[in-house]
């Protein structure tokens, strides 16, 4: 057997015992099949691990060629603005729930992880966001994105305004309870909660979702992934930028959030047979054929 | 002349010195009628008041017969639950901008104030919620609202949820930003933003308007306004409960917020030829005739 | 055993030969209960129903106790108008599928029914709406609706324009697709996937819901049930105005169509243990209990 | 003065008096300056020609090199699908009130025109799609449509049912008032009114929006504008597919609509300072910056 990918790095979320069974049968799985395996220490326990080599997987950007997720698309996002400077691939396995990225089930896990890592798979890019937080002209948080970065009011329930420009020309003012601005991926997620549209992982665009707009006429719009967004926020007290809905800064009033595509897309890796559509339709409840 | 009420208390938003000055020209006009006349003691300052007496709003209740706001749709909700257990009538001037409540433009604010204590006015009927906060069936908080409940996330970013029950059937869980609880009067405030109904003020009917839900098939429903409903916090470590957006208390998991129609409505005065529509298409900006 | 209704009309939908079957299992049980049983005329074959009473529909309203209808809320809703100058009551049997209005299984068809001829039931009454087209001040048409009265563009793909009154005063003109007017069992339908609110049958409003309106403030309005509609077509060719989606009347440019709420209302009787909102979870698949 | 285009077709919407003597008036300013003008014959009458040269407006293609169009966006539309084939530029001026392609006002036309028929322009490319209609394998009806292709049910008022194909991947099947497959240009058209995301003319994307869908999971899509779309009418009687709302064709069940981008985009020429989001801002009535 040929192995397009040697060295495989493993993460598990959170630790429940199953899912951590689950990863020490397919980590044993691998080197037996004379690859090389590096679990993320925070996956397991010393104990767990009996002599599989742990690593602290902020180290797997730089020694392993795939990375496997065994979890829900969280654990995914949390990998993803990890790996995404190394470029390096993922795979996802979910723990029995369908994921919009965990796409492979723990019961063929096996069988479509050694496929995949010989070579026969479904290669999908996504576009990832970064996005800096300038304060008085000086950058004071810098973040990656998979799904979104979201700008919203925080505990104290009164809306926020602020002014959004696309390429340096002003778009709109808005009162609202906030925006998203998602990628593709972070369609599916809350921005389809707060009305957007969804857009296939192909369209090279970027999401601006207003949340419960005050103004009936402020309505989502995509724009080209190529442009630059910049938020400012002209009034509210408690306002929060969040990515990924994982990290946060708190932003003041007249702080900017300047927000572009990365330059590296997230590889995923999906078994041959992966449909986008057969996933969204089966998230989503949406009608399967009549005739 | 004949006045139907004689004793008048005034409250101005904020104390704008333009809004202390239309105050003090109403007072003063309405003392040269021989009418009583009592100003909130927050509404302006003693020097400003010269000689007109000044008490606490929170007096008004047992001393009034007619409250006069000079403001925004903000000051009147503020003092509609003040003066709600009194069932004293409330009467809305504006500073500019019409508001849902505050229907008296300044320009006519002498003449309209005049017919309306004369009796010349069209009396409409607005119902409150009350609401009692639960924890370990411990009532911890009580609150009255005349636009909305509002329960929702805190600043964290996490959905909440939450299960909903009216006159103890089980309507739904919900995983969502929040849930705004909304009367007729809060339907064209928060409640639109978020997608719910415009519900006219003579509809008896309290509307569940949920926020951002996860889940696309939950829908804004009105409910009849004699049914209880009750909240139950099933998960969220942030969730607060905010009470026209003026006032907040934190909830705990598993905290229940029960909420009902107030006994006593408020009542507002309107001058003749005032007509509900009119306003929201002047507020909603809606088509004028075309014919 | 005491009967309370004794005098039952059975209809069935299109007469489906499983329905009829239903239908004939049905009548042979309530008629060796000695109770009087008429089949409408049209829903079996004289062949089929051996010996049973067969009468037109339309003497429903002057012979029966009660009817009771198998099939879907479209063979509801043709009986409803039907029936509605005549105060029966309906029960609905569905044939495999759980209807909004009929609630009854077909595999407790039997036991349900006794049941609730006996006077084990709970009724609830669902407003209906009654609508008069005139042109040029003569009314050219008269119908009934259980569900809404919709008034759309036709196969043109033209929006159309009119003018809304409520109670005489001038409301809003729009440019849309059309306009659902809605009770509150119609909100459920149609209005529903129109953006518009669900009203729990216990709400004495009608609901007024554009239909793809250009602009985007045109939000949904729920009004008293005493109040008076009318809608003037002020611009379309080819527009037209549908009761219940099952029957129509084409309109010509200054047509008005006036709507209020008919004089008596439906009256359904559900077996004991119906619940509103257990109904509108399982066909809207909101979210159950977690806890 | 370098002239970069030098035979101008003219074009004016229906013939309105004040519209043709701006066209005429434009057009003698173009000849004094030494351009072939060329004027669609149905947009002025012999007598008001007064010695110009009429052309049919379908021999544009082949002679002129710019075409001017005065009227709204639906001249605009239907010049637009004619000139497709040809690569002609379009250059639009507005009778009053902004269209979102009509970009000029009449009172500064001459000096905008004359900028950018010399070179002095912000050119704009904008997608046109291409649908066949095929009926038994047989082409029936082919179309292009700059706003959108949309396929609804006709006047009969009940739903139409359908299924949808991306790149030959089944995607879902529906039962709605209809589907719209817009482009970026239609975004704010119809698909706007029917709750789409408008869509900024650079992302290269189709939508699909489903208008009043019975699920409520059915929401917008936007797909790579390299994808085909397939439509198949699964039920449905008085179907039928509109192009750009201007012309159309009936369907039959089991029809199927293919669409996808036309090989030649549109090229609008705009005044330099052209700025969408402007544009965008004023028709949809945004906010304009606070700060």
């Amino acid at each position: 057997m040929e192995w397009l990918f040697k060295k495989i790095g493993l993460v598990a979320r959170h630790s429940k015992p199953e899912v951590v069974q689950s990863l020490l049968e397919l980590a044993r799985h691998l080197e037996q099949q004379g690859l090389h395996v590096f679990i993320d220490r925070d996956s397991v326990t010393r104990a767990e691990a009996q002599g599989l080599t742990l690593i602290d997987r902020n180290d797997f950007g730089k020694i392993v060629d795939v990375a496997i997720v065994l979890g829900g698309d969280g654990t995914m996002l949390s990998v993803a603005r990890l790996l995404a400077p190394y470029r390096i691939p993922l795979i996802g396995i979910n723990q029995g729930r369908l994921g919009f990225m965990t796409d492979i089930p723990l019961h063929t896990m096996i069988a479509s992880v050694s496929s995949i890592l010989q070579g026969e798979f479904l290669p999908e890019e996504r576009m990832l966001l970064q996005s800096s937080v300038m304060r008085d002209n000086v950058e004071v948080a810098q973040h990656l994105a998979l799904n979104d970065i979201v700008i919203n009011r925080g505990a104290m329930g009164q809306m926020i305004e602020f002014e959004i420009f696309v390429d340096n020309q002003f778009v709109y003012s808005q009162r609202s309870d906030g925006l998203i601005v998602s990628t593709p991926t972070g369609s599916t997620a809350y921005a389809l909660a707060s009305g957007g549209p969804i857009l296939h992982p192909t369209v090279p665009a970027i999401a601006l979702v207003p949340i419960c707009p005050q103004s009936m006429s402020n309505r989502p719009i995509a724009i080209n992934d190529s442009s630059e967004v910049e938020f400012m926020l002209t009034r509210g007290e408690d306002a929060r930028v969040h990515f990924d809905g994982q990290s946060h800064c708190d932003l003041m009033e007249l702080d900017r959030v300047l927000i572009r595509r990365y330059r590296n897309p997230l590889r995923l890796l999906h078994p041959l047979g992966y449909n986008y559509y057969d996933m969204l339709r089966h998230k989503l409840h949406w009608g399967e054929r009549l005739l």
